[in-house]
């Protein structure tokens, strides 16, 4: 066989990424063993059959040749007007690409800014697939790490420092976010800010998580002073419409940006199935009714979940102010976030996620994923914490 | 607004790409104007209605989650089961990676064997994206000129002496072929495979038209011998079941390539919707019958144009074997490709590509897509005809 390019073999970076628990979760249902996973953030409710049947509609309706690469106009207007109700900065259809997913904009982005080999900053704790999209753009990935006690906020001091170390032409930051739960501050914002503007720095901003807000107000970087014109904004349907499966999500961008995304979409996907933006178009002028009855399940499972660890100390919480997902310290167990995971899978058949799945920083910690039934996720939650007890006192009687 | 990176400011080329017929003929319908377009590749018979509703069923039943990155399991065997069969090729589901259109299996082909900075070979005239494409995952894009008196066939010599002064990494061909209609003859693929495999180059092959086959036989040239293991062959549901804008694909390689080819998935598109995938198995269940009846229009209208165009001597039509589209040869008049299809865009309302639209080797051609109704492709290609002879008069009167 011939030689493949040194980027697509090492997207993964090599080594083991801590996503050992979540495919042996995997394995025992499928040998038919009951297993609570509270691992990945999909939806225990799926799409709403009203906007499948818009999909339907329009797939019948004969919307199933080529769409336009950009999207189609009404729904690049939709998605404009949703930004500039929610995030106050005026934005326009031209400001918008429509892209099959999420994860296509992250990395469309990436290739927007930056050539190969410059370096593209991200933080730790993050999303699974943050540094391997890096460097699918043979950009070098480098990472921002920060503190449990910071709630895992990225220090802005320490982000421009590194940016002004390694020349980084782009910084990924994800607010509400995943895994941690944590919204970040204006403070926190205005700093991140200021350390793109100081260093002719790309922020790239993703909000996929924009609807999930469970304390506090979501502030869009892009509303900040200078930002617009540095800020490419990521997001999705997948989160706050539950279509997950439907791979549909945008980028908000100035204009020039989007002109030039138009032209990497053309040669890398060619757009997104009309009937699936049609859907879309449809779910969105549904309006935030929608948005809140498919939240709704998440804000009252993380409200559950403050009491039952209010009640308790064997592990800590980080303050989840947003998104479908809780961190928990379980450092006082003595054992890894990774051991941790697997002996509470082999003990109760419970499966959450070792923080050494999203980098180096939350080590020691376990991300619960919100997306069981309530009583469920309550029973699950209190045998975790009585686990974690039982293992502090053996520590403790120990050392 | 800081520096966009080099790579996507640079994928269009820059310079006039002979779309403004295209574009021009869709203002003009848009205004209210009746045209013939006779432009690009898209089906006049939608995307059948039983696999619209089997998409829906699919939905309808919950496969609205995160699919499988690589596919779904029975998807990914069928596509396999498909290719042993047509091509003789023992071929497995761990070979196939469904994608979200061909353009996506293009793009992904090109950055598994790429590394930036590579040359990748491609054949002119060319299907309108393929440079772009190239440029997009920042490899350099050198063509392979050919000529309208070979059926624009590339010459095995030239591609190996191209190959070997470039160090190119990659070899791009599309047979059967979009624009020319020509379906590359066995002689030509096995000196292609001996270009490929005496300068360790990959070959990827572009066979999205393989149902399109209205005379002789189409040889996938991965099926030749020691191509399979440096071959990636690009598929679509595109042609084959009039599924343009579902936006699903394929990609058949060596395994070793189909797991890298994943992680550049999990990391640029996060997989293709379940449901899509679904309605794409039932289309594949059909069978051939399907893809006949899919095929029929075009094999008839090209049988066709065959016998209105051998009544009359101003145009000159490259052999078309397969595909949509007949390649006409309109040196005679005088006019370029491009001035020939604005003037009968102007005078007939009546549109087709400039051969110029696909590089240098068509320059004086039109491509004419067999995609209206019969008796309307019919009076157009007879009105051409009509209009080139009367320029060739003039022509000659003049000289």
């Amino acid at each position: 066989m011939a030689k493949l390019s040194d980027r697509i073999t090492s997207i993964t970076g090599g080594g083991s990424d801590g996503w050992e628990v979540f495919y042996r979760a995997r394995r025992m249902v499928a040998a038919g063993e009951t297993v609570t996973e509270l691992t990945i953030g999909e939806h225990d409710v799926l799409t709403d059959e009203t906007i499948l049947d818009a999909m339907h509609r329009s797939a019948k309706g004969g919307h199933t040749g080529y769409a336009m690469v950009p999207g189609v106009a009404a729904l690049r207007q939709a998605v404009a007007d949703r930004l500039t109700k929610r995030t106050g900065v005026p934005t326009k259809p031209d400001n918008i690409l429509i892209t099959p997913g999420g994860q296509s904009a992250l990395f469309s982005a990436h290739m927007a800014v930056c050539n190969p080999g410059d370096t593209a900053l991200y933080v730790d704790p993050y999303y699974a697939t943050y540094p391997g999209t890096i460097r699918a753009a043979s950009a070098i990935p480098h990472a921002i790490e920060t503190r449990s006690r910071d709630a895992f906020l990225p220090d802005p001091e320490l982000v421009s420092e590194t940016a002004r170390a390694h020349k980084a032409r782009s910084l990924l930051i994800n607010s509400p976010n995943n895994p941690t739960g944590t919204v970040y501050p204006r403070t926190t914002l205005e700093g991140i800010a200021k350390a793109c503007i100081d260093n002719d720095m790309w922020l790239i901003s993703d909000e996929v998580y924009d609807t999930q807000i469970w304390q506090g107000d979501h502030l869009s970087p892009r509303a900040l002073p200078s930002m617009v014109e540095r800020t490419l904004m990521i997001g999705s349907f997948s989160k706050s419409h539950a279509m997950t499966g439907s791979r549909i999500g945008w980028i908000a961008a100035p204009e020039e940006v989007i002109t030039k995304l138009i032209d990497l979409a053309t040669s890398t996907t060619y757009g997104v199935p009309g009937y699936i933006q049609d859907a879309a178009l449809f779910a969105l002028q549904q309006g935030e009714p929608l948005e809140e009855k498919i939240a709704a399940p998440f804000r009252r499972r993380r409200d559950l979940m403050r009491e039952i660890l209010a009640e308790q100390s064997a592990v800590k919480a980080i303050p989840s102010n947003g998104a479908m997902y809780t961190m928990l310290d379980v450092r006082a167990t003595g054992l890894s976030g990774l051991d941790f995971a697997q002996a509470l899978l082999t003990k109760h058949k419970i499966a959450v996620m070792p923080g050494e799945s999203f980098g180096n920083s939350a080590a020691g910690h376990v991300r619960v994923a919100l997306t069981v039934a309530d009583d469920k996720l309550s029973d699950s939650v209190r045998t975790l914490c009585q686990f974690a007890h039982d293992l502090s006192k053996e520590t403790s009687c120990a050392s």
